[in-house]
């Protein structure tokens, strides 16, 4: 039966080949690693995501190194791990591949996956590698531990709106590709290798601070909409304060077109959470000590239904979702 | 940026209408469920293992409906819970989808995914949905419980080998396919829907049988030499024994291609094992009383390596391999 079936051959040999090469990490959480029909894990409350990586949807090769291609699938899949506050166990890697990029290609994406991996403390656990007729798919799922875990749905009017860092870095990065040029150095590594915020979302959960909470992936309009549904609250964003990546705010053309970037370009894997009002402001600066990372206030939950935008003279307004529709009209 | 990122539009719509036509299975093993950042769930050793199924290397389009793509997608995933005996708790659902599948075909994909899991008692945990230029990939994580896996590292010179069922019934319908026939119903079901058999794995590890398990994906050839090899042992397999499908019977020109088919075919989803010598025989008429399924003594285990083929007038020869590879000069 040529022509079917996962094979005994080559792909079995890439794959010991990579492990051979980086090693296995060793946790006393993974009481099975990779090899055998299963990864078994252990630990109290284990959270699972997967995501996944298209090219030509999510990244495009002429961007993006291979060893960025898999650094940059894994680093967006763990952020979904900091989004409820998990501490990283592994990863599971799924490769569909095309023929060319079999042998050292896909080793060099396997290498970027185990690099972001490694950086938050995470095995690589095992996975699937199988052909393709058409691009390099990545599905990563991520597997962490948390027996507390922090939910969208926790939002409470009254709570203060926050943010980690500055938003619109991975934006401003692909503006400047879709314009033809080259983005600057900072941008390029905030698309190209974004930092899951794992320990920064343990150590709020530790101070007991967020109440709701989602990692940064499709743009604060719609994370922060993500919230205001689970939680059946309105959320009202200030403009002026939202924190605008440099590289961006020196790309746009605007201070208008920078905040629609910002709001709207995703993918900055920063943390959103809302907390207590006036909880949180005691701790900025401890947060930035231990992570050198800003938190900024950014708005406010109140009752209602959906997110708007206070912004200067345009007063209070709905805040529409402007981030890419997969199998929408923007095409 | 148009072009990047997970949307907020329709493919969370065709989510929730999903989970609202099917409903989000409940159990006590499950703390978060789908629909936020990541899924949550608890137990004594959690089981992980994804499986791709991509389309023109692991199904055709002509063969299967879109419920049946996704119920053997998701079959075959489940089937490595069943290779370390553990029990089903849910699977994750990563997706990546032709425009001309959004919509009803994809609905139609995930309730055979749904179909599958519910079959086994687990849920559908959460996933992963997004456009792809080009053919439809579906990567299953299945998540399961068990304190005491049973791996493939466990044979022990001396073991019998065992497996259940009938082998080569998908061999079969696929050497059909590729004739230009249409397969005959059993055949082409044991292809469309394989039955993971992860109760019939418990049963055995629950009676202590199996030192080493695996389900048989890649064939039987292929499969006992992942035995071979983590167990460092030789495994001999006689052909005389091998408990060769109906279909795959009536469908063979010779005995000999059928018993090649039969081993080196693949997908039969059935289990192999190794256990004492004369530990099982006394269990074989209980067991096939709980599943309606045979359990066949096939071969045995001995000090050294390899897999090796007991046949008639032949003797013994080393076995050959002869799955597909995925990166291999079969093309």
């Amino acid at each position: 039966v040529e022509g079917l079936g996962l094979g005994p051959g080559r792909e079995f040999d890439l794959i010991r080949g990579f492990f051979e090469r980086t090693g296995v990490a060793a946790s006393p959480q993974v009481r099975v690693g990779p090899g055998d029909d299963c990864a078994v894990v252990v630990g109290d409350g284990i959270a699972l995501s997967c995501d996944l990586s298209v090219e030509g949807v999510h990244f495009r090769r002429e961007w993006l190194t291979e060893r960025e291609i898999g650094y940059r699938a894994a680093a967006a899949a763990l952020s979904d791990l900091a989004a409820v506050a998990a501490r990283p166990i592994g990863v599971l890697v799924a490769l569909a591949v095309p023929e060319t990029d079999a042998g050292e290609p896909i080793t060099r994406v396997m290498e970027g996956v185990s690099a972001a991996a490694t950086r938050v403390g995470a095995a690589v656990l095992g996975g699937d590698l199988t052909r393709s007729p058409a691009p390099l798919v990545l599905d990563l799922t991520v597997v962490g531990e948390t027996a507390a875990p922090v939910l969208r749905s926790g939002a409470r009017p009254g709570d203060s709106l926050w943010v980690t860092g500055e938003l619109g870095g991975a934006a401003a990065a692909v503006a400047a590709w879709l314009a033809g040029v080259e983005p600057e150095p900072e941008a390029r590594r905030r698309f190209a290798a974004p930092e899951p915020r794992t320990r920064e979302a343990r150590w709020l959960a530790e101070h007991g601070l967020p109440h709701a909470l989602i990692d940064l992936s499709d743009g604060l309009a719609g994370d922060a909409a993500h919230i205001a549904a689970a939680s059946r609250v309105a959320v009202v964003v200030a403009g002026d304060a939202v924190p605008i990546h440099p590289a961006l705010r020196r790309l746009a053309s605007t201070p208008e077109e920078a905040l629609r970037l910002a709001l709207g370009g995703g993918e900055d894997y920063e943390l959103c959470f809302t907390a207590g009002a006036g909880q949180v402001e005691a701790r900025v600066a401890a947060f930035h000590r231990e992570f050198g990372l800003r938190l900024t206030r950014v708005g406010y939950v109140e009752p209602g239904e959906g997110v708007f935008l206070e912004h200067g003279s345009l007063g209070r307004q709905p805040l529409r979702v402007a981030g890419f529709q997969h199998f929408g009209g923007s095409r």
